[in-house]
């Protein structure tokens, strides 16, 4: 869909579709020749993704056409898991050759799934200044700004002036930086001065004098989303990040901003089915089978929990076989009014709009819409119910477990996340399985509990 | 996190929770002196959030503190369904003086959700060549960039010189745009040039000699996160949009990008329980209830179709108790296993991985992880529901059924999604729901049919 501006032709960035198509459904020397020519043409991130879609026989072929020097860029820019596929593959040489590429910020990134004997050989292999800085970053743990702050910025003291700025600009890649921070002799920060005010201004000008007054500086244990949201809300393209202390140790772009974002949101969607942000496509079997097994024995576990309610109900169920017909029907609309509540909780909370103060509120107003569809669905259920067996006493029995279910969804919806954050869980992870096994359990034990009592 | 160069203080963007929390505590008078403080402070869209975060009648009382200048943008910045909350409570007379302060990209946004009346009004009011935009963007769908695109940008003729572009920065605000765009007498875009390269340059050098050859242009009709990631990848913060002829139509930048990632990703969390990336925090309650029935209708359907499998097996149900005491895990662990493979596909597609080169390597490999999933549970639980039973028959029934349900679902996971796309169904919507609906009924049949081959 992106065309150069010289001649319009194929730029692969945003086809990454049409370019999986054609290089998938080549084979060997065809697929190999027509790799090479991407490789010219595209960028790094392309080629990121496009050997996260190739089974891992031919991706282990297609590596080997791409240059050394491109090779720790693209491999930076892949998931954690295809990274790992094609370092694993690789002699321990080779793999300190690429290690000794990296910048403390990739080393940062990969750090999270390598190996501990890897993260080891490559700080042994790192410059005094790269190390320190890697040390300085990995303080921060993976949900603070801190680990994702860019040290290359553009510092000058707050002495300074326009003449020092421009000399200084002179020298540099424009393009890197957006602004200029100014420090004190302790680094701590002091403000922030535009690029555009340095052409603009009197080359005696005090640097001091043009700090923007309302700049703002992120702190380097703020969440990745709220920061991501500052810069995403402010007027900048990049933000200072300082310590505790008010020492500049970096910046963050928009640019990184949104990567963070992608990736924030991308973890809960795969969250929600128990699987990482880091996942291969093409997992080895084994490997991607045992990643998935855990998430299917909580899952088990609870099913069994739901088994085990049915199982205190077996006399009714033996002499009115109907319960075990509309059995699912209770569970399942409990289950989906409940992650109905959970899911805008979920989202609420992740952006700072759910407190201790307006809970109370939230929840009268989902229990409001808990009881109005449960009241509506209750009655529909029990009349189909009731016509289905004909008989009225199953009828009555479903309304009631459906209006309690969704009753208890409503609540557990809403109080399943706060729970979980106050034990600093994640619910965006462990809310489903939990909720659902609070409406299969509460809504088998209404439904069969009160048969029970109708029928026996 | 944030706090101010100067005077180290509150600065509510990345802070929302907190500010959320201070406010959601106090009532009345107390609640409206401080909102008032922050209205001070904040920028619009800290306040877009907060506004949301409030009860209906607790938001209504807040917005009459907003001045009426700040209005639209806060508005704007706002989720449609909470906009909307606010609209209804005004009179036609200022809805309309609202409307007549939009911009045609603004005008866009809100369209989407606004009754047709309100936009046949807004349009009557409009200039001529906001409401000539306003048709040009309506032409593009919501899943196309053009109907994104900023139209203001810094655009000059292809035979202009250095010296005009210089003339012309010094016009305007310079954080505006990033790059110079040149266009032809038809305004057929011709290039990019860096707004860097003005201030570098002999103010008589044609400005067509500076084009940046590998600049990147959009087309209008990309979709909107295949144009998320071309920016995000390449190095520009902005990028030139352009229609089928060529036409230079605006441009897309690396801010509206990350906000549209942002949608894109909350569009398909919200969408797997069946909700709408609109939707508010506090919807009424009869509002927020209708909008959920819907889902929990087209639940109850496939859960009436997985009632209807049971009913099928009513003879051996009322002889084995136990079968319907072990019912749910069956299903369970379809389901949970269909869901795994679902979400790597959805994911997959989204980034434009999968196609049909290798879509059979990908069956492959969830079938592979289904099998030896399905093997290591099918043996496990057998084993469990035979002691539980004490009952070898029942435990080699629900084996064979858990391991035929994880190889189904290994199937429709992958099937599913495809199958959706060639119909332009968006999987991250239906197709969690289709899916259950396959590994609930294979899940059913399969267990209670081999059951009453057994028992019968």
């Amino acid at each position: 869909m992106t065309q150069t501006a010289a001649e319009p032709e194929l730029q692969p960035q945003a086809e990454v579709g049409q370019v999986v198509q054609q290089l998938t459904l080549l084979e060997g020397e065809a697929q190999a020749e027509v790799f090479g020519e991407i490789l010219e043409e595209a960028e790094p991130g392309t080629i990121a993704l496009l050997l996260e879609s190739l089974p891992l026989d031919e991706r282990y072929e297609r590596w080997n056409q791409i240059a050394f020097a491109e090779r720790s860029a693209v491999l930076s820019l892949m998931r954690a898991e295809p990274r790992m596929s094609l370092l694993r593959q690789m002699s321990v040489e080779e793999v300190d050759l690429l290690l000794a590429q990296l910048s403390a910020e990739e080393m940062i990134e990969w750090s999270d799934y390598l190996p501990d004997s890897f993260i080891d050989r490559a700080l042994a292999q790192m410059g005094e200044r790269q190390r320190k800085r890697y040390e300085l970053y990995d303080q921060y743990s993976e949900n603070e700004i801190g680990r994702y702050t860019e040290h290359q910025a553009l510092v000058l003291s707050n002495k300074s002036r326009v003449e020092q700025a421009q000399r200084f600009f002179r020298r540099i890649d424009l393009d890197c930086c957006e602004n200029l921070y100014l420090v004190d002799e302790d680094n701590h920060y002091q403000g922030t001065v535009s690029r555009y005010e340095i052409f603009r201004q009197d080359p005696q000008t005090q640097l001091i004098s043009l700090i923007e007054p309302d700049s703002r500086v992120l702190s380097a244990d703020s969440s990745l989303i709220e920061a991501a949201e500052a810069i995403e809300h402010s007027s900048d393209i990049e933000l200072p990040v300082v310590d505790e202390e008010g020492t500049l140790i970096g910046r963050l772009t928009l640019r990184t901003a949104t990567a963070l974002v992608r990736e924030h949101y991308e973890a809960r969607l795969m969250a929600s089915a128990g699987m990482d942000e880091s996942d291969d496509l093409f997992a080895p079997i084994v490997k991607g089978a045992r990643r998935r097994a855990i998430w299917l024995g909580i899952n088990l576990l609870t099913a069994f929990l739901a088994s085990a309610t049915i199982g205190l109900f077996e006399d009714v169920l033996a002499k009115v076989v109907a319960l075990a017909v509309l059995m699912p029907i209770v569970a399942s609309m409990g289950g989906i009014a409940g992650s109905q509540s959970l899911t805008l909780m979920i989202r609420g909370m992740a952006m700072g709009q759910i407190s201790i103060g307006n809970l109370f509120s939230l929840l009268k107003n989902e229990l409001g819409i808990g009881a109005l569809n449960g009241i509506l669905w209750a009655i529909l259920i029990g009349l189909v119910a009731g016509l289905w067996f004909d008989d009225n006493l199953i009828g009555m029995t479903i309304a009631v477990a459906i209006l309690v279910n969704m009753l208890v969804a409503a609540l557990a919806g809403v109080a399943v996340p706060m729970i979980l954050q106050k034990f600093n869980q994640d619910a965006a992870l462990s809310g489903s399985v939990i909720l659902t096994t609070v409406t299969d359990v509460v809504g088998f034990f209404t439904f069969l509990g009160l048969a029970t009592l109708l029928y026996l």
